[in-house]
């Protein structure tokens, strides 16, 4: 009895809690029954689902254009349409390789061939399945054969070359050897091509993700000697999706690039292997000792070469148009038929993909479930949900990338939102995003409990920055790329959210033939509890969207984060200035000359380009007056408009992200269109904010960069007028 | 003919350079007739007696005790009388244990004996002398034997043991294998006998100066897989010397404690590793893993445990008093015989010691030898120089500080000050001391070539600093322990400094069968061109010092130095202070707590004490005074007084650092009595600055701290009180 009693005490403390929260875009009246539905949501997600889905879906290897994974579309489709969806399978027509031969021999002084493969866990069903399992590779490297000397190039990122410059050491005519992690893998053959190398390897260091983190798989999570990371290397900076059809639907009878002028794939070989191959490599290195931050968790002493280490890499591919299979669910809203929020993850694997990216899956299959039966019993949501399994987003974010080129007008058209996930664990709430969108997320971080300590996912997040050293406010990180909401923020200028938990599941099972059911279940999320409040999460934020008054855009927070970006740039520019001066001062009295160790043959640095003032003022200008319109805005209460006034309101709110974007696109990359957030161009994933400004200032391009503020201004400028627009629709 | 114009030139713009300089304490006239000295000292000194000296004094092994320590002593000895100077032999009566019996093994889950043996490198004589190699063991270890389980303490420094904590992991009753570094040694079995621990085992991973630094030897300078650092863990931060003569000499007829008594002594057994021997007791650990930053080299993931690993320790020494011999070799001043300005390096080695120390003693020699020479030719020394060659350094600065114990009284009315070395190597000029010396030292290196790259040490130097982000400005370190300067300024109140270079000699070899002559001439100082440059700089010193009309003590940089010291501390005691606010805050809001991963049991933080505000307006007072006085000396010049007048201005500067001492000595370590320096009390070697109020800061207590800032003001109105002194002399 006491028991019973504590409980409901508990229960109406919770209560008193949730319906205390303040909720964005609700009328006063409707705030309640929002709460009340997301409540009846949450009480419905069930962890047995996501466990059992996860087992049916992760059994066997699904990458593009397997069986298994045109089964799991099928399947997918047939459970969202048990649930009440408008379930259908939209197919495109993909370049997609499969690798043939795969040879990497060190020839000199002590030959040695790599293996090249995983071994199986004992008693494991997964592991064992042999031919089956794709074969470790890096998709989009070109088809070659190459044979010479090896340097060690760390992360091969630019930073690592100027290192490379000052031993006087090039990769011209020579094979890299570079490490996983400190970038995007595609930037790392990307960069070694456009330095005159003919090959590149890229390993898994033991201190990255082997045993220097921890155990290894079977006995802990991280990746033992054998363990390769798979991954896709087309040069996504560029421009993701099918590398024959840049910017439109990769159709059946669409018109195709002939693969040799395919701009995305790489063009040098580029092999991946484990830290078992890459040892005898990297021992086999003589030439200077590495520079200490370069240096591993392998017994030896790491040098940079060239040589005397000799290799040969050969690599073919099967280079085949493959059929990729969205699955695109949608249950039609009640009130707002033509105003869509769209939840998506893909579906596709390298090998099972327990973690990558079915964890992620599972959670959207449950939300979707719980959303369809609420659905049937009259609680239809007033806007249109749709649900999306995308494939072939591992080799290049391909079939969420073709079905945005297809549908760009509608989207932009009917598209309120667009909330990714993939991959899910043990952890802190992480979300990045549309900063548009911060004030909302944040009041649905307050409303879910982490599953470990009690509190909201908000104050756990809170937490662990405080105890790092951190500040106490929510805030979303800005979006480059990496996953599906690619093409929607960065190509569409749709307003977009990727979501997730993490930070106590900690593996090395990537894209390797570990990340399995048992590895999943052991190490990411026991209990798939995480994998339920990932889903009560994102759809409580699917729930506001579609059935919010008026819909929850916030203007102050993402003025705030602009502006702090513009800040930081104008420093950094300022830091950079200082620095290239106080170097000149160096270079001009020999310090670095004099400081060298004259037996290492370091050729001391140059003197640099001094940096010139650029005129940020029509930035500060244009940032300064859309400050005040903000505040005007804000200061109305739409909540409480008559329908057909909010109905207005919401068209015009809707196409906030796409005044954002700009047709013409980024300099030298046009697909990438928002002038707010973007992949950095040698980061790969990494994300660049007010992208036209800070690369051309971090490339040194200081027309550029004038060019870039004034077009960033005239962006601000639309806004503001866009903000004048909402400000008239509001009253 | 071109070459020899050049060659001409050269000199003609170097010497030029040269008699350009400043030279502090000589009346104008004298200046030219002193560099002119210094040059024709420089011009003498000879590379090839350094190498022929090296080999000779490390051909053997030759700890203190040993009959080939005893053949160098005497062999030194005979040099110096050659040479001019009243050489003797002055013999302390030592305790110095030498292991009998060392065993290490680890007991389960699999048995594994430690070996405890450095295999010797193919072809070399020094490596393979076997049995006449000392065995690798810490010095005044107690005797003792213990089994229990392991537990792995990062490098067994307080912040080590905090982390524990934070774990739940206790070591008491455990032994502990604690990595070498991080601190000085003697400071690992300390604390783990403080914190329970009933052994300790130290090893030398390969990440501090194994493989992961650079190739090992006999390939490159690093410690190959079986060599073991030994050394000392005596407590010396309590006292150093003799531990059973506390403060005073170890005649042979000294009344002495006995052995249970020497607080000096470790309370548990301790002895020093191979990584070989350590590899496989750190793979039997399990229990957590261990925190990022402790991770070291070895190809295993690190655990904490305790256990499951067990292992045994036994250890058995003759503790035999030993003859310590110090060579004190003296060449009387022509007009000021009783002040002596003296120069030491020690002379025993824990193997051949090519490096440590003979590196140090060849240079001090052949300084010895020039200015013997010179005197022959008339040019004698206006003070009494007097050249030390001390033995028992390694055990605890044994020789040197029953030297200093035995004739404190007639060195603090003669000596002027002591400059120290201790091994030597290619690189850069580094110096520290009592920085009344700063300003000379200075000069000096402003006259000094650096060897490598023509400009002066101190400009290279500079560019040292710069070039790694550094400032522009020659400063002496603070001395804290850890060489034979010791007891001269801690103990008895003698201005000292200690000077050599380095940075690009790095190696492995420290206390190891490997540190040799092949070694030293391969890896540390190829030509022995720093060995010269060492003679060189030390040699100017010891002549500036000994001829200065008035001695160059200076007083203005001394001052800004504290200043500087008092300005960190109370910056340091607020930074502490709003940490330990923001800390306790946020363990209020559970921060920690849930910022924690539940699964790992790490117990979150306490609340800490707030720290007082501590009113260090006495310090601010004194140095404020006493900077104001030390602006009314420095505009004085004293160097142009008549010579009687000089005589007394000089015995008053003399005194100066003896000013800077306190009878009464540091909180519970008595024998440390100098105010502004001294090695910390957990730190071994590391010296704290203005040493009673920072430690007692550092320990929060806040008692005794503003009971040491009123000492300290005592201390800097002495100092005044010294300066008004001065200033009446000077005039």
């Amino acid at each position: 009895m006491i028991q019973k009693f504590i409980t409901l005490t508990l229960v109406l403390l919770l209560s008193l809690g949730t319906y205390a929260q303040s909720i964005t875009g609700f009328k006063p009246e409707n705030k309640a029954a929002q709460l009340e539905l997301e409540a009846q949501f949450e009480s419905r997600l069930k962890a047995e689902n996501l466990d059992a889905w996860m087992q049916r879906l992760a059994a066997e290897p699904h990458w593009v254009g397997t069986d298994y994974g045109k089964k799991n579309a099928e399947w997918m489709a047939e459970q969202f349409r048990s649930w009440g969806y408008d379930a259908k399978i939209e197919t495109y027509h993909i370049l997609f390789p499969y690798p043939k031969v795969r040879e990497l021999e060190l020839l000199s002084p002590d030959p040695y061939t790599a293996k090249l493969t995983a071994v199986p866990v004992e008693g494991d069903p997964y592991t064992a399945q042999g031919d089956a399992l794709l074969p470790s590779y890096n998709a989009f490297s070109t088809d070659g054969e190459a044979e010479a000397e090896l340097v060690f190039v760390n992360y091969g990122i630019p930073q690592d070359y100027e290192e490379l410059e000052k031993m006087g050491i090039d990769v011209k005519g020579k094979i890299v050897i570079a490490k996983y992690y400190g970038s995007w893998r595609g930037i790392k053959p990307k960069l070694a091509a456009e330095k005159g190398a003919i090959g590149c390897i890229i390993y898994s260091d033991p201190e990255d993700d082997g045993y220097v983190r921890g155990d290894v798989y079977p006995e802990g999570a991280f990746k033992n000697k054998t363990g390769v990371q798979r991954g896709s290397v087309m040069d996504m900076p560029l421009y993701p999706g099918d590398v024959l059809t840049p910017g439109y639907a990769a159709k059946k009878d669409a018109k195709r690039l002939d693969r040799k002028d395919a701009p995305t794939i790489t063009k040098i070989p580029v092999l991946p292997i484990s830290y078992e191959d890459a040892l005898p490599l990297l021992s086999a290195l003589k030439g200077p000792v590495a520079p200490n931050a370069w240096k591993g968790g392998l017994p030896i002493t790491y040098h940079v070469g060239p040589g005397p280490a000799k290799v040969r890499i050969k690599l073919e591919f099967d280079w085949k148009i493959t059929p990729a299979h969205n699955v695109i669910a949608k249950l039609e809203g009640s009130t707002y038929p033509d105003q869509w929020v769209m939840r998506g993850n893909h579906h596709d694997a390298w090998v099972h993909g327990a973690n990558d990216p079915v964890s992620g899956m599972v959670a959207v299959m449950e939300e979707a479930r719980v959303i369809g039966e609420l659905a049937k019993q009259g609680k239809r949501p007033k806007r249109t949900v749709v649900y999306a399994a995308w494939d072939a987003e591992e080799p290049g974010l391909i079939g969420s990338t073709e079905w945005v080129e297809d549908h760009e007008k509608e989207l932009q058209a009917k598209l309120v939102a667009y909330i990714n996930t993939d991959s899910n664990g043990r952890g802190f709430f992480g979300a990045g995003g549309s900063h548009t969108l911060q004030a909302m997320v944040s009041e649905v971080a307050d409303a879910v409990t982490d599953p470990q300590t009690g509190v909201s996912i908000k104050e756990r997040r809170i937490a662990r920055q405080l105890a790092g050293g951190g500040n106490a406010s929510f805030e979303l990180s800005a979006l480059g790329s990496g996953s599906d909401y690619t093409p929607f923020i960065q190509h569409a200028g749709i307003a977009s959210l990727n979501i997730g938990f993490g930070g106590e599941n900690a593996g090395g099972e990537y894209h390797t033939i570990y990340d399995t059911y048992p590895h999943y279940t052991r190490f990411k999320d026991p209990g798939f509890n995480y994998g339920v409040a990932l889903a009560n999460t994102a759809g409580r934020i699917v729930l506001r969207m579609a059935n919010a008054d008026v819909l929850p855009f916030e203007f102050k927070q993402w003025h705030a984060t602009v502006e702090g970006y513009l800040k930081e740039i104008m420093e950094e520019t300022e830091n950079r200035r200082k620095e290239v001066k106080r170097h000149n001062e160096l270079v001009d009295r020999k310090a670095y000359a004099l400081a060298a160790d004259p037996r290492e043959n370091i050729a001391p640095p140059k003197k640099k380009e001094e940096i010139p003032y650029l005129d940020f003022s029509p930035l500060q200008n244009s940032l300064a007056t859309l400050g005040d319109r903000i505040a005007e805005l804000e200061a109305l209460s739409p909540e409480s408009l008559p329908v057909e006034k909010q109905k207005s309101l919401n068209a015009a709110l809707q196409e906030t992200e796409q005044v954002l974007t700009d047709m013409t696109g980024l300099p030298r990359r046009p697909w990438f269109r928002h002038r707010l957030y973007a992949p950095g161009f040698y980061t790969g994933y990494g994300v660049k904010t007010l992208p036209g400004v800070r690369e051309a200032i971090e490339q040194e391009n200081w027309k550029e960069a004038q060019e870039q503020i004034e077009l960033l201004a005239e962006t601000f400028k639309r806004m503001d007028q866009h903000i004048v627009n909402l400000i008239r629709l509001s009253k």
